[in-house]
């Protein structure tokens, strides 16, 4: 199998008002209203041209302040291991993560933003259009997420992943 | 702004019946049935352990034929030049794909999936499992792509992102 490395150069920097991982809401529900802002090196501000006409967009990040990884993670939501990759913990052979935010406005190249759930500072990979195919899906099934649905809107990181 | 340098190394690989880039859906919605698989590198398989609850899973790869990148692009559906992110183009400044595909089963360190929108031998960065965030939600404006939408399904990849 080729799996030779890749190398990605951080495209900007999301800026939130957490300032560590503890607190910081674990996914978007919990983040609703929170402004944060994301600064995009200028040699690439021509490439946010069109994006302020979506109302949302996707941002992918790296966790940078993630350390290691495990295959098997006891999730925020639960208290039985699960495998990494039935769940969003940092803590990923690739600690790529992803955030569906509200976009405000965009001046230059700095884009505002809302219910952002990232420590201030993450690195930022991509940003992609926030599109159709993520919405009307029926039957969609959410696994061991089932019960803890509920559970999401005020829970908060701890220290698990640090 | 740090922007240091990320390394990343495939998790796995994904197949598909698509072994060149024209030709291929350009969203999930025209790729609608069309089955790959993924293949994670077997010592990553414990990490698989509960995905296969979920119906469907968000894949996180490199654009591996995608040399250089581009601010503007003419997206596939469209005339017109827009800024890179404000599309799905491949030739962003850090090339990575998002999909969403629908999880069949789980063998061993094989995944059989279907709805799958890219090229043979893409090489798999991260799985997540799809939630909902994704969905439900409200007033979605999704800017330039508006009009375009209906054109979605039946739209497929040319040779201008080679």
């Amino acid at each position: 199998m080729n799996t030779k490395e890749i190398k990605y150069n951080p495209i900007g920097i999301i800026h939130s008002p957490f300032k560590e991982t503890e607190g910081v809401p674990i996914q978007p529900h919990g983040a609703k209203d929170i402004k944060g802002s994301i600064e995009i090196r200028k040699k690439l501000e021509e490439g946010l041209r069109d994006l302020d006409g979506f109302s949302h967009i996707i941002l992918l990040y790296h966790f940078h302040l993630s350390k290691d990884h495990s295959l098997s993670v006891v999730p925020f939501l639960d208290n039985k291991p699960r495998g990494v990759f039935a769940t969003r913990a940092p803590k990923r052979p690739n600690s790529i993560g992803l955030s569906v935010v509200k976009l405000i406005k965009i001046e230059k190249n700095i884009l505002y933003i809302e219910n952002i759930d990232v420590v201030d500072g993450t690195p930022l990979l991509d940003i992609k259009p926030y599109v159709k195919e993520f919405r009307n899906m029926e039957e969609v099934r959410i696994g061991w997420l089932t019960e803890k649905d509920d559970k999401f809107k005020n829970f908060k990181a701890d220290k698990r992943f640090k």
